[in-house]
């Protein structure tokens, strides 16, 4: 590694803008950041910080340095931002609208907490948000554009300079409402992290393994379904699949940013290690179950903001030697 | 290895009685041949042979000396009983009802083939059925008790000379019909092999752990939740866990006899080997995942007959390469 490379790590690390530098494994997060309200059987939370950048980014600064763009309301308490910069999220990015209201997110769970009912959606600051991003992590490598309008992706894809790797999630939604802009979005990504039942809806097709396909066809080199308690699928362009079960765990509470999380987990652990090749890719998704699984045993980002590195690795251990036979 | 135990071997494996021997690593399996009407999306099947038992004995016998107990009807077409013996099942406890029709499943699967409606079930044969097993079959080690009547099953039991394993299926039908009689059957058995959703059901639980630690209460030293496309997970009574993702396949055919095919699969291996630690158990748990993933191939039971020892080895060392990292 050449001394110029060294420094100009350290600068980004450091949040130092260097001109014409590159922001080695920094990875920068688009999306929501949310006011929640969450009912599950046994418990209501209303609104709590939650949202998909949030998760997203809060999971991945596990592993890397992360950086959070995201438009928020007044009424979002400023203790959240404090807790995610503890965490070692850089939040300059994150915007507060003068006057708006935070993106609101209104569900609940079913008894077995695997399926969700939308109650309401307010789309709120997000709604017309025209994103920007801090001139440094214009140099970031890596780039997840969470859950969010394709218009608006598309746009902030924009003001990267080159990213090494981009990986984008959408919802419903989104592919409801804006179908060709969520096709135009893939288009422009290395990578899609999707919900089984959203890769169905978007590619109109039953067969995960033929949902995959078409993804791929629209550009992606891979994608990732992900299949909540049942673990997630990753695809390439080469025909290569790994199959993960999900991380066992005996009491779930809120399942709630779990698929966020898990892709924080799989783009964090592919920032630290500089590549993306399929071997990597295959840890990064046991990283991605292991973050998810952290995620629903407590409300919201609890469990994510109590987490240390040990956790994080004990896990990855516990999860390897689980799976072996 | 004793020269008398050796004998005993042989003379079982054979065919041949021995008083006072024990059928060391041969599995009886218990349960439905049954003429099925199977409705997917793009095909429709009549009344082709199906059953629990058929095809628990058809997976197992790629492992093991397997012999099947089942009542037929004299409408059960004779290439069935001919094709089961050519691929070494023992089919000298298949009874034939005279002037009666075979156990008769109609069903349709829904588009993404996860789901199945139940159209119509004919006990038929089964109804009345006296369980009998020949003699030779009463030293079994291994007992599979696919899904059946739970009071048949508790009777059949009466029958064997002190198993080494005994394993049981059972389904909603008769969770719902006779709660009790399947409470009192769970317990005199080593293991339950059982579907998510009826697990579920059986529990009144949602969460698939505290579904298995109400199992286990019930007797049984281990259970098995199956999980349809999605995999299974082994449960043990000192809480050891094995989630183990499903082998996967770009095309599904007919997911008639996945979990039959899991059930002797896993108990085939188990047999051969001779042991149940919890080691040998997740080797049988992959053993199970495979034969259920050659079964749905095809429509019924034709990938099952179409098998072979490489094909089944095979899978197994693909789907470690697979699930690797």
């Amino acid at each position: 590694m050449s001394r110029r490379l060294l420094f100009n790590v350290t600068a980004c690390q450091l949040g130092i803008y260097v001109k014409s530098s590159r922001c080695k494994g920094v990875l920068t997060v688009f999306g929501t950041m949310a006011l929640d309200t969450t009912r599950t059987p046994f418990r209501t939370e209303e609104r709590i910080v939650g949202g998909a950048a949030t998760f997203g980014s809060l999971a991945a600064s596990a592993f890397t340095k992360t950086a959070m763009v995201a438009a928020i309301g007044e009424d979002m308490p400023g203790d959240n931002i404090l807790a995610l910069q503890k965490k070692g999220v850089d939040t300059k990015g994150i915007v507060t609208v003068k006057g708006g209201r935070c993106f609101h997110y209104d569900s609940s769970f079913d008894y077995n907490l695997s399926s969700r009912t939308t109650l309401k959606t307010e789309l709120n600051v997000i709604a017309d948000f025209d994103p920007v991003i801090p001139e440094q992590y214009a140099k970031s490598e890596y780039v997840y554009l969470a859950n969010n309008d394709p218009v608006q992706n598309i746009k902030i894809l924009k003001l990267f300079d080159n990213p090494k790797l981009v990986v984008c999630d959408t919802i419903e939604y989104w592919i409801q409402t804006a179908p060709k802009k969520v096709i135009e979005m893939i288009g422009k990504t290395d990578g899609v992290v999707i919900n089984d039942s959203e890769a169905r809806f978007l590619c109109n097709e039953a067969n995960l393994a033929k949902c995959a396909k078409k993804i791929l066809s629209l550009g992606p080199k891979f994608t990732i379904i992900k299949k909540g308690e049942h673990g997630a699928v990753l695809f390439d362009k080469e025909g290569q699949v790994f199959p993960a079960a999900a991380f066992f765990l005996d009491e779930i509470m809120d399942p709630t940013g779990a698929g966020d999380s898990f892709a924080g987990g799989f783009l964090g652990h592919v920032a630290r290690k500089g590549r993306s090749d399929f071997r990597t890719m295959k840890e990064a998704v046991i990283y991605g179950n292991v973050m998810g699984s952290f995620a629903v045993e407590d409300f919201g980002i609890n469990r994510l903001l109590a987490l240390t590195q040990n956790d994080v690795e004990g896990r990855y251990e516990k999860y390897r030697n689980l799976v072996q036979f």
